[in-house]
């Protein structure tokens, strides 16, 4: 397997022939002209600007200059950055690519940077969607990409406690492969699985498999392993812990602005044996989110309980609605979920819900969920990417907010994202067939002409008893060449409109650099002044992933 | 009802009559002599020096220098503070008890603190057993202490997203009060519930009822507003976020040294209509461990799952068993648990366990938990009192650790705890028949002679998949006048004890003064760097509760 450069994944799963027909086919009715394809540009011909400097001897076998090497580590895996290599448009390309082959490396390229102030950005999988890996700086200083992935060993496991020390540069199959053996797993299965890494996971505070209970990794981490610029930061083993401010939750979320995480003792379970799950239809989407909201405060801690509105199960799922779809589903290793199940259709029943078909059990760890959501869920970037490739701008928006805002935050999230692709792309020629193939007939809005551009859908990746996190995908036609200030667009209107609620700029994507003008004001102030002056003591001079969560010094 | 200066809670509550009498009973086969009560001192005849310090005009009408109010919040309720109380002995008082209205009252008096370099102490209900509240620094500077107990409202309530806005002055019983008209409940009941507040809870990271899933007040917690002496810190109502690190846990467990919390969304519950609960007996503590961990790692999550030891089961229990009880209970407020409970109890006969009685349903919401619970645990203090007027040194000392280490730990501490009762106590006239009264034969100790002097217990106040939280009392003979030292004594050998074998210093009664030593050493060096770093930019005059979690300034 290669993989690519300029988009996602492995080049080798690239969407191509009968589900590259079948993507272009939908496509076509939200695009108004001729869908082109583009071929990403050959690396080689880029111009790479030449390495601004040199590493130490010592480190130099650690130390790649390579054009096409850099390249591959200068974006994150956001449409934005996508488009741009796309375009050729790679202005902040990493002077060096170095691959620690352990912790020593780690703290001796730590040293360097400070004392050479050069930029040092951690690396695991490259999936950020944030801006986060960029090297993007306002001094243009030279940097380097610490690209941890040679750190990808499980170290140890404890079966008694069901936690393993883990190196933080494994990715996701990977690291299960590594617990299989010992009949554990670490069940963190966000959408960037097979190309993000538990480092990644950590400094980002990744959401994963489970919609309720554990939905970060940070519920997962029993202690973790940093290396700072001002020494390492080792926490304790523990379960649990009252002893001061939490050492972990000042490095979970992080975003390597902090130190960088070597290795962390997580927290493992059993592979399920017992599965139950069910899709109820609802008529009104008022109805599926009391429906939902029920269930996430019942106490039933089911392991999926995803809500679909109406465009989201249409583009999605296939399925036509006119309220949403709520996707439930129970697992457990030790007892039968059925019960479980069977009290949270009477809860979706009694808001109105519909089973049409009878819930299924699983009581063996087949594959077959897990092969379902490695061909959906999984192909969406590679889809996604097709379609930049045809001038489509494809992006996601994530928020979390309490469920008596939900409503509103909802209403004008959607409106602002149509608004904005109309304001961005100013098509006017759609056939009211063709949208609707893609789209049902748009609910009021207060008296505005509806927005009828584009495709806004919204699931909710995450629950909680105060309330969910919805999950926005906006297609919208693009133009050739215009993709990167079209999404810009639609991506400042759709953060305004997050954050004039209530919402959180991100649940689980981060902050990095493209959330800065809105984190920065959901912060609390001094909080932020908090954070500034620990990163100050912990990286002196600065040097660890500057402009990430807080203004570079 | 009048507070006691001096002692737990309400001095009409004290143990007196046959309480007393019971009590003393027991209390007869661990003390060799006559058992005397001393009386408390009167409060007018310790000679309180007069304050060193006025208000600003502005201000006085917060403030009181009445010594017998200063006496009363110049300790916290740890058995080393009632006994210095009894001895009077209070070389710290604070200069003042200033008693804000509102939140522009705590603004006005952290501003004339910071100008005068005047330390301020947060303080709620004054429970810390840590020091946590003590004005006792080494520059003997002079205090205030911020007595919040009037922001005692819940100011507003989200039904919806089962929420509430509280003011953090308000104790347990009051809040729970004024949120029962809604149907809701927060359901965070320490020990200390009667007699401590909503911000102490947060700015010590309390444990409450629930010994699984939520056991940290840290989870109930949607947003805090902290004012610190550089602003006002507020977070957004979130149910959850991945926005960089998450600024209220860097104040959950800020023990008043970073800021002082005004107000919180907590996140409630509706109060639970459906109960199963059962006593499980072990005839080997490692099966009933084992057991225990079984429980934790199904993911049946049960309210309760406290595993006494066969010295705790005795002692407070009045069950003699050579493992020990397995307390479990589960509880919902929307469906059955019974089949919870019934696997649970599978698990435990799996390991050996054995269920003399019926498992016990309870259908309705009613008092029959709460009342037993008041009866027991909430008596413990006034009994500890009374026990201390009687020249016993009783004290608990709490921690948490991975399984794998468990058998280790508990061994060590048990035994450290029995040396360090002999040490300080020294005493040899006891005869084997009184030791077995309060104590069962203590098993072997690695070819040492058992110790056998006092009684150490232990319990599981809460469990984790990865570990329990193991709280263990102590109940040793004193000599009068020396019980502080004696105290010193067995604290420290326990909490070495804990620390060399991998546990936290605290899993819930916070770190204070008393603590410090050992959170130094378990705190991770660059996170203490960090935690200096945000105080002093919080905090620059360094006024709030100099010396807790960090050296004063």
């Amino acid at each position: 397997m290669t993989r690519s450069w300029w988009g996602w994944g492995n080049v080798e799963d690239a969407v191509r022939g009968a589900e590259l027909d079948a993507l272009l086919t939908r496509a076509r009715a939200l695009a108004p002209g001729e869908l082109t394809d583009h071929e990403p540009p050959d690396v080689a011909s880029l111009g790479i600007p030449a390495a601004r400097l040199s590493p130490p001897s010592s480190l130099a076998e650690l130390c790649s200059a390579d054009p096409a090497d850099r390249a591959a580590h200068a974006h994150g895996k956001a449409f934005r950055d996508v488009a741009r290599n796309l375009l050729g448009d790679l202005p902040h390309v990493p002077d060096l690519v170095a691959r620690p082959r352990d912790e020593r490396d780690v703290v001796d390229l730590l040293d360097w940077c400070s004392r050479d102030r050069v930029a040092a950005i951690p690396y695991g999988g490259g999936s950020s969607v944030v801006g986060g890996i960029e090297p993007r700086f306002e001094d243009g200083r030279p940097a380097v990409t610490v690209d941890l992935t040679r750190l990808d060993r499980v170290l140890e496991v404890d079966p008694v406690s069901r936690a393993a020390r883990i190196q933080a540069g494994v990715l996701g199959p990977h690291l299960e492969d590594q617990l299989r053996p010992h009949g554990l797993t670490l069940r963190h299965f966000p959408q960037s699985f097979e190309f993000s890494t538990l480092g990644g996971w950590l400094a980002t505070r990744a959401g994963g498999h489970f919609a309720t209970l554990s939905t970060h990794i940070d519920d997962l981490v029993e202690s973790m392993r940093v290396v700072t610029p001002s020494g390492v930061a080792e926490s304790r083993r523990l379960p649990g812990s009252g002893a001061g401010p939490s050492p972990d939750r000042l490095f979970l979320g992080s975003e390597g602005a902090l130190g960088i995480i070597t290795e962390a003792w997580m927290r493992l379970r059993e592979r399920p044996r017992r599965r139950a799950k069910a899709a109820v239809r609802f008529a009104d989407y008022a109805a599926a989110v009391a429906a939902t909201r029920a269930v996430a405060q019942s106490g039933l801690h089911p392991a999926n309980c995803r809500l679909l509105d109406a465009a989201e199960a249409l583009v999605n799922a296939g399925v036509a609605v006119d309220g949403g779809v709520l996707v439930l589903a129970f697992e457990s290793a030790d007892h039968p979920v059925r019960a479980s199940l069977e009290r949270a259709l009477e809860l979706c029943r009694d808001h109105g819900g519909e089973t049409p078909d009878e819930p299924t059990d699983s009581g063996t760890d087949s594959d077959t969920a897990s092969d379902t959501w490695r061909s959906s869920f999984l192909r969406m970037p590679y889809q996604r990417d097709a379609l930049a490739r045809h001038a489509l701008v494809v992006e996601t928006f994530e928020t979390a907010c309490t469920w008596d805002g939900f409503d509103r935050l909802h209403r004008t999230v959607t409106g602002a994202a149509r608004d904005a692709i109309r304001d961005v792309a100013g098509l006017g020629a759609m056939t009211a067939a063709k949208r609707g193939s893609w789209h049902p007939a748009p609910r009021g809005s207060g008296g505005r002409p509806p927005a009828s551009y584009g495709v806004v859908t919204c699931r909710f990746s995450h629950v909680y008893p105060d309330g969910p996190a919805p999950y926005f995908t906006v297609y919208a036609p693009g133009r050739w060449g215009a993709m990167v200030a079209q999404w810009d667009g639609i991506k400042t209107a759709v953060s305004e409109a997050i954050a004039a609620h209530g919402g959180t700029i991100t649940h689980h994507h981060a902050v990095g650099r493209d959330h800065r003008p809105w984190y920065d004001r959901q912060r609390p102030g001094p909080f932020g002044a908090a954070l500034t002056a620990a990163k100050a003591v912990l990286d002196p001079a600065g040097v660890l992933n500057p402009g990430v969560l807080v203004p570079a010094p």
